[in-house]
């Protein structure tokens, strides 16, 4: 792990670094020591580690739980170089549903083989942080909607250190095998009037998720559009569960 | 209007009262002055103004937000005598669901048929209430789930002072019609195994609610066994909506 830039502004500490090939971005209190909650944020497709999105939500994690947050870039995004393989496939769907066929499986299976690189990628960075003095082995939280549900659950499935997860935005084609094996509390984020992820297909990956303790949080809107109040619902899990 | 009984404890003081014919009890800060938010809350099925369920929720309405909150038998409940015709009506359905009927359209047009009552009673409790100097003429919420769901959305539906409300348990059968006319923000609870009110007819209730802000909770489990971090969200949701 290499950092290459550290920034501080507002109490909050930004450190960017690589870890090999994989581009990330830590933030911490600044000034902090000794283990903390770590929170990963997978981000959306086409977005990157520091989308608005990620930094907004990794801002408040930070500031108002004192969490350390973790982001990196998906292959093919951010300052990764493009992926020739995935991007042949992309294009390769995109002409099939111009064709007409149904993207949801298309997407389903490009998310499902994507993620057999990121989960691996992502437990390194897991493991690569959390030996950080001011990180630590502290409990993990997963963070991510659309994209970042498509890698997330096989992500939160596989590792056993994330304790509790925010998913949403995704269908149960995508992996509700994965689904099926998380069983740490969820918090599920469903736009009612999603023009990608059909509703029924949103309901059914809540239905699958194998946690006990799992809520479904639908509002009304597109994708792009989770009302603002859902970030200070987000902030309250996450306090409650790895605290 | 008339005080029959008043009690303290806790900082809370609990008024029980007549209106007409209707029992109620009203629920206030100890020492309370001046106008503040009301909240009205419907019971369920079988239980009453007391039950522990509205108690529980009506205690942190008070202690934490300084709310007031007002909560009446309905028709047939509590300190109410027995009515005939709902009696009769509720045998003959019981008589019908036994011999194979769905009972979803025999207690949809029940509680159409109560609402026909209890709408204008509710709405003379909040005339009565909002005139003591205590409670005064603030803002307005329902809370109310399973037959307080029923019995709301009508409710919420006709009456203007309401400007948030927290529902839920019900089905579409219920109320479809009154709950587009439904324009205030709602929360709206759902037991995503509820023994009771099929889900997709729950999720057609939500869907049909008229409201631009509206968000479904929906959790895994039973009827009953809404989960206690619901009663905290419930509380943000009233604070942030009726301050």
């Amino acid at each position: 792990m290499r950092f290459t830039s550290e920034t501080s502004s507002d109490g909050l500490l930004e450190q960017l670094f690589t870890l090999g090939e994989i581009p990330g971005v830590l933030w911490t209190p600044e000034g902090a020591t000794g283990a903390r909650p770590l929170i990963l944020m997978g981000h959306g497709g086409g977005q990157h580690k520091k989308a608005p999105g990620v930094v907004a939500r990794a801002r408040r994690f930070v500031a108002e739980c004192g969490f350390a947050v973790v982001a990196v870039d998906v292959p093919g995004h951010g300052d990764r170089p493009k992926d020739e393989e995935y991007d042949r496939i992309a294009t390769e769907n995109q002409a099939r549903v111009d064709a007409g066929e149904d993207p949801a499986p298309l997407i389903a299976a490009f998310q499902a083989l994507v993620a057999r690189q990121t989960v691996p990628e992502w437990q390194a960075v897991l493991d690569a942080v959390q030996r950080l003095e001011h990180v630590g082995a502290g409990p993990v939280g997963y963070w991510g909607v659309s994209l970042g549900c498509g890698l997330g659950v096989p992500f939160v499935a596989a590792e056993r250190r994330v304790r509790a997860a925010v998913l949403g935005l995704g269908g149960a084609l995508v992996s509700a095998e994965a689904a099926g094996r998380i069983t740490v509390p969820v918090e599920f984020l469903l736009q009612w009037d999603d023009e990608r992820v059909p509703r029924a297909q949103g309901l059914a990956l809540f239905d699958a998720l194998g946690a006990k303790e799992k809520t479904l949080h639908a509002n009304p809107g597109r994708h792009g559009e989770i009302p603002a109040f859902e970030l200070d619902s987000t902030v309250r899990f996450f306090a409650r569960h790895l605290r």
